[in-house]
């Protein structure tokens, strides 16, 4: 079920270096943007009120990222969010915590309320948690298998009217109706902070090239996953595991990312 | 006088991998948060006022590190330790630059005035300053060997009534009556910018695990200055030396901690 | 032309380990450290207006980067400016993304208006963009050739009055009379986040302990290019390039950089 050109959206980042715009945590900020340019594309980083309109515009997609949320950003994220809708700019979301703590959990709901969001990434939690006041049929608590998962992302996909990726050891992806499964990834990548807002970054790279939204989840998340693979055959510990990371998501050529990737 | 059973808490550590909330600040996040990933721990970072209480409250300890201190940020360390401190979970406290200016010196005296800290690691001018004017005998110029430091941080642990870790060539951890020196660490940590604020967050993940907090103290100046010693052995500049002290953390196992740990 | 004392800079920070105080964007506060650290000066972040003055006045030299603005911010900057300026701090600005938003190049030329500053280091149209209205011959868009950007270089440094260096493929220094081409560099710098501004807080580093403004800037950035150019031959890919950086930066002897740098 390999229906996607993956070479071609890869080759497409490398040769037109699209402009990522980024409002995300703190804590992974610079290594977001050496995920950006290690693959290919340009990333900038802008959270003021007075130029996130204006970054957004400029910029081919935009991360919005709640890992160290604060009222003054929340502005800027619906400022950014909405300007990037009203030019077509798609808006890739990582609910980081939501569903841990009340603030996160009603910015994230108030965020795929307010805006048109392209993609959400995040773990089963987070995404679960965005969905209304018990209208998702199994509960977090319940979810006990990738099936599960799967038909809860799909009711959440279907609420918030956007392809959701739930990212785990394999990540679903789902529009509400279809549901592609990658099964890339590698169990280092929980050792070391930031890959699953990396991921996000990369999912917004590969939407700046491609209107199809489910491809560029797919796409996102397999070439991340691969890399991963692939820094794990390099470093079996955690601080060489990240440097190797860096250096797989550079050098994965189109074609490696076309034949590795595990979409089904 | 190795009296901690230091094996058994980095067993602990690993296999219940326990919640360390972090208000911490920029420089030091990302090294934070994969310090305490490869040793075991599960690192959040938080620090609005709407949401801090209650990532306090899901956390097992709390660091309040003023590496890059402004006035919000002030105001949610209060309410995250005092959250902390009426749960009990213990608060690892960081006085970054105290000394060097007054909004440094004025809030970390503040925090220890108004919290119960459990451990605070500094380097000497650092926690020196903590004193209440003029009460302690020995001032930060006049410490100038080992035994007048510890000394002087006996009588700051009994003011403050915390145990107090000064790092240095040999760190000194004292609760106001004994006195502990650990002698594990390399000079290359200090070649390397956030290794005191690890040591921190590191000092938290057996705070986490322990009640004793000289023994928490003990155990993450120990383990971080032994994976420091590791780290040397791989790595000769400073670059390189990041990678292998975040891939040392990772590798020791409870008993090399056990053997290897220099208190006395 | 090598008319520098490039070794007895080097050899002047290596034993004199400056303090040097950043007021710097999220993205790269901890590669700023390190790269400062790891060259041998002192590094301090801090950004609240309560303590930047104070800071300021510590220090031996003051970076403003505007990477990450937000309103807060640029008073802090203003403030840490005239403090330096008032002890003959000198001042290093690099205007992130000037000319991209209108913060920012609001910003940025306020800030060259507002305070003495001794060298500006941007790429050719962040530099171009503090042009006050109309009065630079060449606009961003018309400068094509190394001559092109020498001219209007000269021009922008006239009219703030201070040091100009442009990076890119060859980095020009002017002050508005002189020009210094330094050819130093490699492609792999482009790779990774927040090179540019490592570059920026390596000339504030010179500038701590030289007064020609011109040597600091030259120095500086053959320096920091020289670096690149020998992680380059030890690393294909960003990841690991970002860390031989680091060490490269540690390694290079004051010799070598007297013997390597390329300026003319």
């Amino acid at each position: 079920m390999q229906q996607f050109d993956l070479k071609a959206l890869l080759e497409k980042i490398r040769k037109e270096k699209p402009l990522v715009h980024n409002i995300t945590n703190y804590v992974v900020m610079n290594f977001t943007a050496n995920t950006l340019l290690a693959m290919g594309a340009s990333p900038v980083m802008a959270h003021a009120p007075e130029e996130v309109e204006e970054m957004a515009g400029l910029a081919r997609s935009l991360v919005i990222n709640i890992g160290t949320l604060s009222a003054p950003w929340i502005d800027s994220m619906v400022l950014a969010g909405l300007k990037a809708n009203s030019l077509g700019v798609p808006v890739i979301f990582d609910p980081v915590g939501s569903g841990a703590t009340g603030l996160r959990t009603r910015t994230s709901r108030m965020i795929v309320d307010s805006m048109k969001i392209s993609v959400v990434r995040g773990n089963a939690s987070e995404v679960l948690s965005l969905a209304s006041g018990g209208t998702v049929t199994k509960g977090v608590d319940s979810v006990h298998s990738v099936e599960d998962a799967a038909q809860a992302a799909k009711e959440i996909a279907r609420q918030i009217n956007s392809v959701v990726a739930i990212t785990g050891k394999v990540d679903l992806i789902t529009d509400g109706e279809k549901v592609i499964r990658c099964r890339n990834g590698h169990e280092m990548l929980g050792c070391i902070t930031g890959t699953g807002c990396a991921a996000t970054a990369t999912i917004a790279a590969f939407g700046a090239v491609s209107n199809d939204c489910m491809a560029s989840a797919a796409a996102g998340l397999a070439f991340f996953g691969l890399a991963g693979e692939i820094a794990a055959e390099r470093a079996a510990s955690p601080g060489s595991f990240a440097a190797s990371l860096i250096d797989a998501l550079y050098e994965i050529t189109p074609e490696q990312l076309q034949s590795r990737a595990l979409l089904d």
